[in-house]
This record gives C-alpha cells, structure tokens and sequence, in this order.
C-alpha cells in the first residue's frame, strides 16, 4: 500500500499545503490566505479543508494519510506541539497548533517545527543534502535563520534553540544586532544588513553609484548593492565582499564545530547567483587553516518555494520511521 | 552475567588501561609507560597485556569481556580504527591498532576514537554531562580540543574532523595561530596563549609584577599569570579577561549553534578554579542576547585523571548497544 504524508508551510500570509507519497513525490498542492486574524480556529479549519480536498482531489481516504508535518516560525514548545506565541500571528497564544490540526484530520500522528528546521530538513532529505549526513543550512534574507543537521538528524538543542546561526558572533564589538547582542553574523551577512551597510557608508560621506539610487528611491535594496558591485562601484564591491567574509567566516567556524558534508545558502539574496557564491569560496579559501587538506561544499538551496512543504511532509514520515510520533 | 568493558587511554608517554563493569563501575586499572620508540607491535603488547592481566586479576575470563575502546590522538581514521600518523609515537604510521588490540584480546568487538572525543564521552555518560543530552567539552591547554554531544551522540562530522572546537575563528584577523588561521579562540583562551599574551605584553614594554618573573625564569606560565591576577596586578588581570572573554565567546557561538545543556571545560587551566568560572560567565551574561532568556551551564569536568579509561569503554558500550561495532 503506498502511503501519503501532508506537509503543512504555515505562514503569516498564505499557508501552503501539500500531499505527497512515501517517495515524496508531490501529488497535489494548495496555497491558501492564513487570514490570521481571524484567529487559530479558522486558521485551523483552512488548513484542515485544504488537506481534506486535497486527499479528495488525489482520491485518497484518510486511512491512506500516514502522518501529518507542519512547520510554523517560534517560540513554540515544539516537542508540545504548541505555539507560544507569534509576531505575524497575534491571536496565536499558547495554541496547541499540532493537535488541533490532527484532530481534522483523523487523529493521525502529526509533529511542529520550526520554519527553518522545516526548510533545512527538506534540502537535506529531498534536495541538494540528499547524500549527505551533516549539513548546515542559512537563511539569507531578513534576518539569517539556521538549522544543523548531524548524524542524520535535526540538531534542535535542549530547549528547541538550537541551530540560531544568524545570532553567532563572528565580529565581537561590531555591529549591533536586534537580538541585543554584537557582531552578529546576521549584523553582517543578511540582505537587510547588506543594504543598510551599504545605506550607513553613505550617509556618512562615501562616494558612490548607489548614493542616486538613496536619493530618488530614499531607501537601498540589497539587490541594488550586488547590481552595483557588478557594475564596478567601489563602494558596493567593499560592502558585499564583507557580506561573503561573514558567511565565509561561518563556513570555518561550522567546519571546525559540526564538520557538515555541505553548507547550504537559501533565501532571497541567493539570487545574487555566482557573484555571491564565488565570493564566500573565495574568503572561505583565505580563512581556512593550512594544517590539513580539508573543505565544505557552499552551494545553494534546490528546492524553490515547495522546501517548506516538502521538508514538513519528509519529516513527518522520518518521525514516523524513527518511533518519533 | 555481568558484562565487562576494557577502556584503553593511549597517550605518547603513558598508558592507561581500565577495566570496568556494565555499570561503569571500575574492576581495576593500571598504567604503562607507552615505549612508543619500541613501534607499534610493542606498544600493542603492552596494551593486550595490561588487559589480560587486569582480567585476570579480577577473576575474569576473556568472554566475561563484551567490547574494548581505545582513546588516541589522531590523525587517524577512526572508521577504519587505523592510526595514519601521530605527533608523539613517530613510528605509528597507518597502524590499524584497533584490529590489532582486538585481536590480543579475543578478537572482541573495539572502537577506536580521537582522545578529545573519548574524555567528552566520559563526562557525558559518567560525569557532569551524566543527565543530559546535549553537550559542549573543551580541554584548556597547550591548545584547545573539543567535543561535541548531539541528540546523545558524539558529533564526528564527515570526515571524523568535527569539534575542533579550538580553531574556531572568534576575532578575525587576530593572533595567529599555528593551524595558519588568524583569531582562533585557542590563539586567546588556551593556556599557552594565556602566557604568551602575558610575555608578548611585558616584551612589548607594558608594566607588570609578572617582569620579575620572566627576568627570573625566562617564562611565564598560565598558572604565574591567574597567580598574579588575583593578587592585583593589573596586566595579568587583563591577560585573564581576555581567556574568559574568548571562552565566553565559544559559550554564546556553541548555545546558538547547537544548544547545549552544559558547556564543559577541562585541561590544565580549570586548576585556576572560580577565578577562571565566575569570569567567564560574567562575559557570557555580557555577550548574551537579550532577545530572549536563554542560558547555558558552564561548569568544569569532574572525572579527572580517569576521564580517558571511562571515555573509552563506556564508548565501547554504547557502540555495541547502538550496533555501530
């Protein structure tokens, strides 16, 4: 009998679904507004309905489901299956998400986690870490999110903490970062940081192509600063070197901490392509010890948009295969 | 029926060799000098017969004997159970010592692991790390070797290089260090460093109590330098922030990275006691986020001397429950 999985992406805008086969195989996928603010019950009851017809529309039962995975960003009590509380989600105050969505959906054995361990797994277990049994896995957009995979298996920490790459402290003293901290990598290497680095040297008096693009538009993308790079402004070539310094420098610091098969980049400022890439390898090459021969692969995510179903679906069978759920 | 593990400690002067029960209890041990410069077939020996004779000791036979672990500095593939090179023993080269020791006591089951790893292990199944899951262990001496527990295993990583914990980089562009980086936390928070910190310091002009000392002995040791803190000197006192700022550092890098229970130190320098304990947690609680309460145990090691024969068969042991040997 071949057995199917639903894989749950909850976010603050859309909620996507999608079932799959025990090979993880996509057999039908939906996308539907949270609408958040009507509070977990309906939220729930979207998520239900979407998984219901999209058993339908495959002409499956619900005995076919085999387990259900849901990824959703903290703090939540994972092991508990329940949202603490959330920033795009207000209504969300301690809800017992992972129940609540399994009670809709046959009572069948279901598991919450994070939104970055979702994504790590499912790069991990159906893309670019297919092969691997250690990889690390970043973020880069916003903030930078983190998930460690060793020995086959999501490092989550004592508390669920685990894996909280973007707050390492690689420049101490430097930059402040939201968390409180300073010097973090996230202070350096995310798309947020690039263009407010690139917006900062500016507005203190440095010369360059971009100071036309903070004027008209009154803001600096970080997009805007790789273009420029491309295009020879010195400015923006400093400012995205430093970026790929502090992801090089994290490619060591993980090397020497989990000795991951893989690094892998993900996140919007991955469409940065090879300028982004050659140039991590590049610092990463200049950092590394000269004790012994040894290197990571830095490559980028493959999944495209689905990762967050597909690693909730993939790791709601793993669960399942390990006497997890 | 009682099962029995031999736990092997093989150090480039010495040999330590421990017999214990199922329960980790110790039967009986003993020490060797290792006579590395004899080459590998007579340190074998040494090994098979201190073994055989703690069993007999005991009143044990060779099948009251389940499995054997051997703790040794690398280079090595410890897969293989093979010693490529060694520093100390020079005449060990691609030595498949595992297979040889096994093969003098019974052809029993044996699993040969990095020294760093093996004394993590101890203190993670019998000592500080005895009631959790997830651990960090750093060896503070000449340089810095480390250990890290995940999920209740110890982090290998792809190549069997993971936990090089000393080479970290936390201040780029720092100190260098001889592994070729610069900024390695061993380059500040090993005990080595700690003197030549001191020494570089004084050489370079700066006035301190320790100059009598280096006129007097032509060195400073870590020790003199925690000495000449506590008594009030002020360049030794900062010499001492700056080891508990760097270890600090690795507290707060290893809580975001894996979340650890505990963070354990050992070596040499933990002699320096709550002089060294209370710092370090001060610039931990300075260096931590704010963005959440979250902390991390730091403590000290308690197995002491016999951290390696406990390591190493209680490794042995939960290999043969885990069907990894």
């Amino acid at each position: 009998m071949t057995e199917y999985f639903i894989g749950v992406d909850l976010g603050g805008t859309n909620i996507k679904v999608g079932c799959f086969d025990q090979q993880m195989n996509l057999v039908a996928k939906t996308s539907v507004p949270t609408g958040a603010d009507m509070g977990p019950e309906a939220v729930v009851e979207r998520i239900v309905e979407a998984g219901n017809s999209l058993l339908k529309e495959s002409s499956l039962k619900i005995d076919d489901l085999i387990a259900i995975g849901i990824g959703t960003p903290g703090p939540a009590d994972y092991p508990k299956g329940i949202i603490i509380k959330s920033t795009n989600m207000p209504k969300f105050v301690n809800t017992p998400l992972r129940d609540m969505v399994a009670s809709g959906l046959g009572n069948k054995p279901a598991i919450l986690e994070n939104d970055a361990n979702v994504a790590c797994w499912g790069e991990f277990a159906m893309g670019v870490g297919k092969e691997v049994t250690d990889m690390i896995f970043m973020t880069l957009g916003t903030g930078i999110g983190g998930g460690v995979v060793c020995n086959g298996e999501l490092v989550r920490g004592v508390g669920g903490n685990a894996a909280e790459l973007g707050h390492v402290i690689i420049y101490p003293g430097g930059r402040a970062c939201n968390c409180g901290q300073r010097g973090c990598v996230e202070a350096y290497g995310s798309a947020n940081s690039t263009a407010a680095r690139a917006t900062e040297a500016i507005q203190a008096g440095e010369d360059s192509s971009l100071k036309k693009i903070l004027e008209k538009h009154r803001e600096i993308t970080c997009k805007d600063v790789f273009q420029h790079a491309e295009n020879g402004d010195t400015l923006a070539s400093e400012i995205v070197e430093g970026t790929a310094e502090a992801l090089a420098l994290m490619c060591v610091n993980m090397l020497h901490t989990t000795e991951p098969a893989c690094v892998v980049f993900t996140g919007g400022m991955i469409a940065a392509g090879d300028a982004l890439l050659t140039r991590i390898q590049r610092h990463f090459d200049q950092l590394i010890w000269i004790l012994k021969k040894e290197t990571v692969k830095i490559c980028f995510a493959t999944l495209g948009e689905d990762t967050g179903i597909i690693g909730a679906a993939s790791l709601a069978q793993h669960a399942m295969q390990q006497g997890q759920i």
